[in-house]
């Protein structure tokens, strides 16, 4: 969370002069997003958000990312919209940074889901997948299973520093679940990365999902198991079946799961939760001098990983078979 | 410019109960201010900004710095207005912090400053000085003169790691300007930190001045020093004496100076760089593992510095005796 470009008050006006929402008004850094820089932007036309894209982002996935808000506001998702300039583009350059600008949404993230957020989420997730079903692009998940490998590789030897015996747990895990992935599930535009932070609310509503940076294409069951882990743990670390049963039911009023995406949740979960252990690892392990984010403890996820490594079903994470 | 202190959605919810400003629709951390937290908040009611102040400013300072901009405000400045709870409380407490709610000002801080806006800034201080010249209450600069050999002796020892031979500068400039020092200026309410950051403008207008947790109680042409140095210089660390000519010019045109006032000017000018550089020194020498802020160069002032060691009387800063 923190703003890594400085972007002056001429270089913002004379790239504000491309797009048509009048004056420049105010702009202030957000601490939003923890690999981007954002600014809030009060121009005439209103309030926007303003993304530089960081050297974590390639280029070359930005107009998948942009093209697919766009097509999912069009499709009654509210999420951040991309605004185009009057040359109908909807990226430019900024301070030696793509950038573009989006709308600024209502909404509060909660910190203490509750189980009517765990409802109201999950339902969200099911409109996100359906509105998402015609769009004609492609990304491929750049961090599922067969990245885990070269995540691993560049934690192995110092893992054991963050919590003794963990470089053998997870390579125990990375064979197991090499064994037990799935091949042949509903695949689709999936979030990827869809934790309380990315889903705002006003009261128990969800009023926007943002933060599609990590949207790819991916089994959609793989998003729902994403959450379960995001949103069912408790500050203790136990799984909340019923905020898991609340997540799935209304996901399922949505967009009903097959027999076969039921019974593979489970290893979903557990390796979604590995994908998490793994990247906040390697994070948490090569901080950069200078730092501007504190990097998120890969414990937490571990944990999450020892529950699904242990239990029997679907029935554990609240799905009624 | 950072966020040191998270806030959670129900906490803010709950400090939000106390005022009348409606619902929370949302908040957004923003990179602003160098000494604490501050969110630009979104409510029926409008947009606003909610800081919470941090380590370095010290409580028993807070009603000073409020009842100012309110008492500024007042009388017509444009500054940040503090918000009131239905108690009639200009302070409370949020996330263990004191915290104020203060209105959202419309304007743009010029990173490069012309001779327009220099203008503009000279008549705001004019006008600043005038509106706090009935403020009743009282706070002395503790970063003024007598503060100076506390903050040398906290760097002498490392400053010529920073630039060789500058603990011996430094020191003769400490006696210098202790023989030097005027005593019997006109006192009153001065922003004491009016460097461009903290005007914001709507092109060259000054829509608002901002962050006013240095103002105190001292020279007011001490202020107007302040400004030479942070507006006059050029990228090359000369000074551009229109530019002087121009905040001083009008500056006057709103508030008069004495002869005494402006045959004091260079001492104040050399005294306010050297007490920039002493406490950009004590930063740049002491920045805490895990810093989110990066220190200012205090090079940048010892040239300034240099400039005002050698400049022979108030005609070199742009002023017509």
């Amino acid at each position: 969370m923190a703003v890594y470009t400085d972007v002056s008050d001429l270089a913002l006006e004379n790239f504000l002069a491309d797009y048509g929402l009048g004056k420049l008004l105010a702009y202030k850094g957000i601490a939003e997003g923890v690999e981007n820089s954002n600014f809030l932007l009060h121009v005439t036309a209103g309030f926007f958000i303003l993304t530089l894209y960081e050297k974590r982002v390639r280029p070359e996935d930005l107009p998948f990312f942009l093209a697919l808000m766009e097509h999912l506001s069009a499709h009654g998702l509210v999420c951040p919209q991309p605004v185009k300039t009057k040359q109908g583009d909807l990226l430019g350059t900024l301070a030696g940074r793509p950038a573009a600008i989006v709308t600024f949404l209502e909404g509060v993230s909660t910190r203490t889901p509750s189980v009517a957020h765990c409802s109201a989420l999950g339902a969200a997730l099911g409109k996100l997948h359906r509105a998402g079903a015609d769009f004609p692009r492609q990304r491929p998940n750049d961090l599922s299973i067969s990245a885990w490998p070269r995540l691993f590789a560049q934690a192995e030897d110092r893992a054991d520093s963050v919590e003794p015996g963990l470089a053998a747990f997870l390579a125990g895990e990375l064979a197991a679940l090499a064994a037990l992935w799935p091949h042949n599930l509903p695949r689709g535009v999936i979030h990827a990365d869809l934790f309380p932070d990315n889903v705002l609310f006003l009261g128990e509503k969800v009023s926007g999902l943002i933060d599609f940076y990590f949207a790819c294409t991916d089994f959609l069951a793989y998003d729902l198991a994403v959450c379960l882990n995001a949103w069912c743990f408790e500050p203790d670390f136990s799984f909340n079946v019923t905020k898991g049963k609340a997540i799935i039911d209304s996901y399922q009023s949505c967009r009903r799961l097959s027999d076969t995406e039921a019974a593979a949740l489970p290893v979903l979960a557990r390796g979604a939760a590995l994908r998490f252990t793994l990247t906040r690892l390697v994070d948490w392990l090569n901080v950069p001098p200078g730092a501007l984010v504190r990097p998120k403890d890969p414990r937490e996820y571990v944990k999450r990983l020892r529950f699904h490594q242990r239990a029997t079903g679907p029935r554990d994470l609240g799905l009624a078979l």
